[in-house]
């Protein structure tokens, strides 16, 4: 739709097209609409749309190719080629500290190649079965597999949720098939359990500290959190939490009790079994998230606190994205006795899942080599977290903590001297070395000191940067 | 876990695993974990774990098969089959209306073979491209195109919101792919957009009728629905809209300017401009639903009223689901100036969508098959609504009135002498006849002498059906 306006209309069409190509629209080499279609659809005449095309190749920014259509032109790369030479600062950092603009600067750093990913919490592509996954894909698509899916499972697919239930089972848990969930991620998995349990204003108590996904959580779903004490050894201080409970109107706790993000604590048996008890003993639902619980680098599998709740007042949340695949976003809950009330704001809020995802993971757990694939990722990290925790002590200076997590990759290190992490941030980022800064893990910026480091990238070239990043560490020290 | 008890652990470890095959976790036919597995994963010994699969198997629930372990017994068939040969009814119908438990039964109606579905807004599956689509992934899993899917990006995959732009553009309403969101559906984007712009207790306008799932949503997040009436032709009325809006504190209006659910109206394009107008003047922003607007009859794309707004205070949502694939749950929403917050939203509430149907997608568009794809539904679409049009004049009772829409594929339908919807609701359901009752489109129940009925699913068989629907409507005619 046009304005009026005093230019002719094939300059406005232009324009308008010119400001479709700057905002990527229309990309560099992609083709522009044919010129009777763009004329039939715009329900403008074919000359006034040939004389804008014309205007566009005379300011050099498409081009005709014969017998093809018009194109838009590639620009020269030189500006790159510069900037390649010379690395300029990334970007500006902010001033403030605000959890939501840091968390998306590590979301979006971990899309740039020439930034070293101590940041974010993504797994090692390395270690997700892409290969396998693909082929199954192929699969599914060759048999014809998604051809019924004009209905929509809010509470998602048979095949998935047996799947998931089996493997509880196998892991001391039962689980009901029908009393499970799937959702996007474990993210939208913790969202639906908040939203059910807690309205706007109320308190749930985390850890502290605790997952910056979840302070974002809890701040979009308008809810207070009351931070909870944790040690990198048992997770979360029941004494304290018992303390908060009696002082405080907390309306749910929300607990990672194996391997948390990013202490990496694991919490005893007898205290998972205190857990479930002194909550249900004042009616509190506790949302345990077990995302890295198939992580462990034990014998066996730690238990989650919801097999010692036999009423189903745990709603426990996990999902695929740390072994399987991030990008398929693929989580679930298994709400026990508050089924009814997630399925309906799942039906509400997205209507269900996509189904791509869920047959190809189901299909993936069903073939059995799921098992194999867990055992040598769990090497794996295994290692590597050992590996970077060594290079710390070698490579940082005196007084450096670190945390000795026996599951998941990631690694919480206090620094020496009292040094601001935010300053770290900046400096390392410089650098173009992304870590993630304590102030991200707690609502009142506790933790100052303390940065997340992710062992799941360590390589040969992670030592390297893992160096500039323990001689940065040092400067600043010095500095302080 | 096993809590503690007087009974011998093999017959407790049994009992479990009895509950776990009743509940489906181990469905008919599929093999029990192997004995030396469930003897490690739970630490019971070989010997107890032998006790208890051995006492199923005298239950007559498991048998085992030589050199490869126990399987769930298929049970005997016969129940079904005496069924099969007299129906029964299909279940207890509620005898209070609740949006929430009748849009759950049309959810699980349509998964129901045996009933006649006139009731959900699903999409005929042969007019989806389901092969298509399947061969796409088919290639892009070959291409190993969904190796790098370790990042998540909130805002969706950059193909996908190019390709959106790119189709907005050709019908006349540009848009920037960077202030392009991809969500879960529709629904998710109408979901985003309401959180975004309201607070709980908050007064949202919307269409009356509308769509259910709207309804849900709006309870889901607490929002108060303020309705403004519609007529079949052309949809919201202004003079009502205006009214409202000078006496109420209207936080959002959320329509569906083209081919509403249930009415099927087509808004004028001058009442889209004057709809953007009056409430640009008050700063009232608008949630554009233009899910069925590519499912015109007509010779031209209706306008969106987005296209009339400069200001980019419109959040216009769509979807995929009507004509590329429900089950691929793939939405998006252009939220204009609103863009930042309803990022965060997406990024604290789900971190993003599944990239394979994003990726599927994209390619999908960009293969150039989706225009004749939409020319072949419309046309299919147009001809199964005259169709059945035509056959409700001739087969149900005089009195009985139906809309005339000039895109979708949904026919609102007023029964005669103010017969309850309700009423033949239950009695279609009986004979396994599923309909969308007038109740469902207000959370006032109004409308309850109407029906909507699905025209997309309209074939010979339906005919039949339906034919026995108008024989219904004519008996409790008649009755009351």
């Amino acid at each position: 739709m046009f304005m009026e306006g005093k230019r002719p209309l094939y300059e406005r069409f232009a324009r308008e097209l010119e400001a479709q190509i700057q905002a990527g629209t229309f990309p560099e080499g992609s083709r522009l609409p044919a010129l009777r279609e763009s004329s039939e659809s715009r329900g403008i005449s074919l000359s006034t749309v040939i004389q804008a095309y014309r205007l566009l190749e005379t300011k050099g920014l498409i081009e005709a190719r014969p017998q093809s259509g018009y194109y838009v032109k590639r620009r020269q790369r030189r500006r790159v080629l510069e900037a390649a030479a010379e690395p300029e600062p990334l970007r500006e950092t902010p001033s403030s500290v605000s959890i939501d603009e840091l968390s998306r600067d590590l979301f979006r750093d971990t899309h740039d190649p020439d930034v070293a990913q101590f940041g974010a919490a993504a797994p090692d592509p390395e270690l997700l079965p892409t290969a396998r996954l693909n082929r199954i894909l192929a699969e599914l698509a060759r048999e014809g597999r998604f051809a019924l899916d004009t209905s929509v499972y809010p509470e998602g697919c048979e095949e998935l949720r047996v799947q998931i239930a089996q493997r509880a089972f196998s892991a001391g848990c039962p689980l009901r098939p029908d009393k499970i969930l799937v959702t996007a991620g474990c993210t939208e998995a913790m969202a639906l359990a908040l939203q059910a349990l807690c309205r706007p204003g109320d308190l749930v108590a985390i850890e502290s500290p605790s997952y910056f996904g979840v302070l974002l959580l809890l701040e979009a779903l308008g809810l207070r959190a009351l931070e909870i004490p944790a040690n990198p050894g048992t997770g979360l201080s029941l004494e304290a939490l018992e303390f908060a409970l009696e002082n405080h109107p907390v309306k749910a706790v929300l607990a990672v009790p194996n391997f948390s993000n990013p202490l990496g604590s694991l919490m005893p048996d007898e205290s998972k079994r205190r857990l479930v008890g002194l909550l249900a003993e004042r009616g509190i639902p506790l949302i345990e998230n077990d995302i890295y619980g198939e992580l462990y680098f034990g014998d066996k599998r730690p238990s989650v606190a919801r097999s010692f709740d036999p009423e189903g007042s745990v709603l426990l949340c996990s999902s695929f994205s740390k072994d399987i695949s991030p990008g398929y976003r693929i989580g679930w809950v298994a709400a026990g006795r508050r089924f009814e009330e997630l399925f309906k704001l799942k039906m509400a809020i997205s209507s269900g899942t996509s189904v791509l995802p869920q047959l190809t993971i189901a299909r993936y757990l069903e073939s059995g080599g799921y098992d194999l694939h867990l055992r040598k990722i769990r090497r794996a990290y295994a290692r590597k977290v050992a590996e970077m925790s060594r290079a710390i002590e070698e490579g940082f200076p005196e007084g450096t903590l670190v945390s000795e997590p026996e599951g998941g990759y990631l690694l919480w290190v206090r620094l020496p001297s009292g040094l601001d992490s935010m300053e770290l941030y900046r400096e390392a980022l410089a650098s173009r070395i992304a870590i993630a800064p304590g102030y991200l893990f707690s609502p009142s910026h506790k933790h100052k000191d303390f940065i997340r480091l992710n062992a799941g990238i360590w390589s040969e070239r992670s030592a390297k940067d893992l160096a500039r990043l323990g001689r940065l560490v040092e400067k600043l020290a010095r500095g302080s």
